[in-house]
């Protein structure tokens, strides 16, 4: 079995190293040379958008998936003549704006924190007026990572912020007050079968993910998957989901869904029975689903900027090196490390010396 | 990093896929164009005695290795000017030849089967009335997976059988009447730092390995370990290194060993903390040696000559499939299977399921 995947970074790396073992083969298209899966299939180098190349990327395949939310969703029009686009565009179309996300979350229950749609300066103001400060503002499309968006914290924050934003369609939400960030990720089979993963408790630096822990028998696990499950049954979803809370006051506010594999969940390769990456893969290849609970207990920290001496990570007990060939930049995540252990109890005792070892690098 | 590798079959391909997430490299030397490590690496097709070629895989590498034991131990002497061998090629040497093995087996204090040098039809019987029958006859070199052997029962059995085996030099070893065969994974690091991995319990079909079980707590490990550890300071050995053994009246007794990851050890990569194929690679490029406990009960079985259906495999709570990219043929291993469980009943009881779908193929 073949899969085509639009787009080539880390989640296509890992995707790719779950299922070459299965016996799946891959075809990879991303405009970058360096791509970091571009070595674990064929690679095609060219424009998301660039028709010949997404036939030549479909082509013999038996499904194609996508791996980066901010591929072009319109990308998929001609690639669904020649091979199934799992999970299907739309899920994509509705998490790529957060207008339309926020409006499917309304139409199902899901809480959300209060928020309107500004699309000027005087609606910012008006919004703000109706929502209070501090609030976020954030453009309905084209976010990940902290960008495209801006905290407002006084009245004089309001002044150019959805200009310096680049004038395009935004939301403004409530500044939740929230006790813990989590996230929910969940596997949806062709069949419809489903997974749900325990809860990732997370933890957020300068707006990129820094530290994920599973946190089996959650209280809070009970809930946020039955918003999930309303989610991707309203979506007819295949593969795998993730969505992202707030918790606040003992209940849980939806913030966003990536239709995808997603960071939260990379701790699921070592830390969980089955993967996020090889669920995802089972999903799409219509393969029965894997179970998603967890084995022991595991974190996750990402390396962000620097890679830290490989030989003090792989030192520590119960950790896991993942890199992914990127260059180190300032703000851009080459790799993550795992830290697994019997139960949480040493969990809590080993990961000081994890953090100490990523955070002095 | 980059890692050199002489052999790109199923080991080649497991080093790879633990070696890559590590952010190591790979190139890859095999005569055959469908090796089927070929894609995680730059492959150079080659005969394994091609200098040229030996010197275009070191070239640039940080350490060369070998995957398959039946490379010529002297393929090293042209890399060796280029890119230190681990192990060293000595160790190799050794188990490829059974005469010097044993004679190593007894210098070290470990106990095996009766044996006898044999190279002639006069030294055959020679050996069988010391030894006694039923015996083996084996190849000293070129031997695996039941081949360059046969089993002599009856005095008729001797005519002809070291003229079958090519009238080349063999040992005659007693066929002990063994109650269970098991065999010890362990990795020694370049800083001489050892880890030993709980027994696998081993079955044979055909002479070609069937089930491996991993035994944590086995009342044998410490002797195994014992012996073992005596093998690799008297290699001076840097890697993964497996001793199969038979066990008889609640003793150990040393059949070979392999100087290289083990078929033996594939239920490590979800089976135990660190995989055997991790931690020989942490070995030989001198990073620190991972935890080799077993994570619950695991158990490996073959896929051997054809595939059974993906989806019945997959269905299995617990199992996760290796398949190695080779074309199904009659006595060849195609992939493993391996299967985790919280406890070893557990265990017992899901592994019939498996071996169903596995028999059934």
């Amino acid at each position: 079995m073949r899969i085509g995947l639009l787009g080539g970074g880390q989640l296509a790396r890992m995707l790719a190293l779950a299922g070459i073992p299965m016996g799946l083969s891959f075809r990879i298209l991303d405009p970058a040379a360096d791509a970091c899966a571009r070595n674990l299939g064929d690679f095609v180098q060219a424009p998301f958008d660039d028709p010949e190349a997404l036939r030549r990327l479909a082509d013999g395949c038996d499904c194609v998936g996508f791996e980066f939310e901010n591929v072009p969703a319109g990308a998929f029009e001609p690639l669904g003549l020649c091979a199934p686009v799992r999970p299907a565009p739309h899920a994509l179309a509705t998490a790529q704006d957060r207008l339309a996300e926020k409006r499917l979350f309304e139409e199902l229950g899901i809480p959300v924190a209060p928020w309107r749609a500004v699309s000027s300066p005087a609606e910012l103001r008006a919004a703000a007026g109706e929502i209070g400060l501090p609030a976020v503002l954030k453009t309905r499309r084209q976010g990940y990572d902290g960008k495209g968006q801006r905290v407002l914290r006084d009245p004089a924050d309001l002044d150019g912020a959805w200009e310096g934003l680049g004038c395009v369609p935004c939301i403004l939400e409530m500044l939740v007050p929230f006790e813990r960030e989590v996230s929910l990720v969940a596997v949806r089979g062709l069949d419809g079968a489903r997974r749900f993963y325990p809860l990732s408790e997370n933890n957020h630096r300068g707006g990129i993910l820094h530290l994920s822990r599973a946190r089996p028998g959650d209280p809070r696990q009970g809930e946020a998957a039955a918003h999930v499950d309303r989610l991707l049954e309203a979506l007819g979803y295949v593969g795998v989901l993730a969505l992202e809370f707030f918790e606040q006051g003992g209940r849980l506010l939806a913030n966003e869904f990536a239709p995808r594999v997603h960071n939260t969940g990379h701790w699921t390769i070592e830390g969980a029975a089955t993967s996020q990456f090889e669920n995802h893969l089972r999903a799409i290849t219509g393969l029965p689903l894997g179970d998603a609970s967890a084995r022991g207990a595991a974190a996750m920290v990402n390396l962000v900027g620097r890679l830290p001496p490989r030989e003090l990570i792989l030192a520590l007990p119960g950790a896991h090196l993942h890199l992914y060939d990127k260059a180190p930049r300032p703000g851009r995540k080459i790799g993550h490390v795992t830290l697994v252990a019997e139960d949480a109890a040493t969990l809590d005792q080993a990961l000081p010396a994890l953090l100490w070892v990523v955070e002095s690098a």
